[in-house]
């Protein structure tokens, strides 16, 4: 298989450039191609602007979602942001690895987010009718591959269960995973997280490699989060609200967009 | 009362831009002062790297949290980043304005909280003990401030309903809510959510402005988000999980820190 490595951490010799040195190991000795972006090793550009729409008249407003589709049909968007498009439409696997800052991202990797899922390729895609709402939710241009994250946190794991005071790490995760990665079509994998990575010395590093070379080997095989797709019937359109009586008893919020009964 | 208003959206002649202009109108007739951080504007760098600490030496790692808290503490943090922190101290009312690009803030935004909340001044404050887990979620440097949110989003504001595809608009807010404003001590007030902004017209502008000066006249006296406090003893330390029996009957996930009875 072919995986596409996003790195998202400012210092090549740390815990996270450890990992990812043991992911790409693992991947590459099993006869996977591994390509890496390392943002901040790419310099790469955070924030969506006007440089980002070569197309756009300086009298022009700018309305992102327009530009964005614009530069993409007309296939002028920036190299850089092409070069990270062509890149995802080559890899069957995504992987993104970041060290959770203040609950989501770090700012570079949410830049990449914002300027490589252009209108038209990551949204904006598909037809619109009464049974449609476009592609998207487990269809659309990056539909039949797998994603998942590795993350990292500086905090304890208890802090993150279901009554952890910062909120069940799932729960933390659902607007990157459904929204990110389900969004624009993938099969989003289980999350391999690591906590309290402060604290981190040899000891605690060999369980946690050899538990993320054991996900490295079973990318194919680990079954995904179960989210619905959006056209499959168990939404109403357009309102795109979950019919009732879907859910298991007692689910509510994010956890109705999963259907682990498998049903 | 002094009020910050961080502004992240690209294009100043937008619906953003128009709704920023008649929140400043409107808090100024009311004998308030208002400050903006324009980060576009500003040309604000996103990015946490190794030219945030001055202090660094080449030869050394960097550690984000270890490096911020000394330049904190040295008061050696770029100007940029100091003067940010200046008008945070400085304002009773924080409100953060953005579009949701991906079911969270901007890069641009995330970066101006990725640097400014250094350790020591959002994180890392206070002390630990048998009662106490430092001073964060209700307590801290911004203790007795109050924020809010004010966001546009391009979607149906059905999809963000609590059946919803995207998941409901409180628990995707809430990362932020919880996680960046209540985290270093805010009150934060319920935010105030624009949908479907890309169909928005003069006729469907009016009551949205209006209902935003309705909540800049009562920043002072609308009731907070009921988030619960650390250390007021709901929580096991040091596991920081919600002691049993404490919620409505039904509630889990982030719902579970607040708590909405009052009691």
């Amino acid at each position: 298989m072919k995986v596409l490595l996003v790195f998202a951490h400012p210092e090549r010799h740390s815990l996270n450039g450890a990992l990812r040195d043991v992911a790409i190991k693992e991947l590459e000795a099993h006869g996977n191609e591994v390509e890496v972006s390392d943002l901040y090793a790419q310099g790469w550009k955070a924030a969506v602007d006007r440089e980002d729409f070569p197309s756009l008249a300086p009298s022009e407003k700018l309305q992102v979602a327009h530009a964005s589709g614009r530069e993409f049909a007309s296939r002028t968007l920036t190299p850089d942001v092409a070069a990270e498009q062509e890149k995802l439409l080559r890899a069957d696997v995504l992987i993104l690895q970041f060290p959770f800052w203040w609950f989501s991202m770090p700012a570079i990797l949410k830049g990449w987010v914002d300027r490589v899922y252009s209108f038209g390729f990551a949204y904006g895609v598909g037809e619109q009718s009464e049974t449609r709402w476009g592609d998207r939710y487990g269809e659309g241009t990056l539909a039949g591959k797998r994603a998942m994250l590795l993350v990292t946190t500086g905090g304890w794991e208890e802090h993150y269960s279901p009554r952890g005071i910062n909120g069940p790490i799932e729960d933390l995760l659902f607007p990157i995973n459904h929204g990110i990665l389900h969004y624009p079509g993938y099969d989003v994998l289980p999350p391999f997280v690591v906590h309290r990575v402060d604290r981190f010395d040899e000891a605690s590093f060999a369980p946690v490699a050899e538990g993320l070379r054991e996900r490295m080997r079973t990318l194919s095989s680990t079954l995904p989060i179960p989210y619905r797709k959006q056209n499959a019937g168990d939404y109403h359109i357009p309102t795109m609200e979950l019919r009732t009586g879907l859910e298991q008893a007692g689910l509510s919020g994010f956890a109705l967009h999963s259907n682990s009964t498998g049903a």
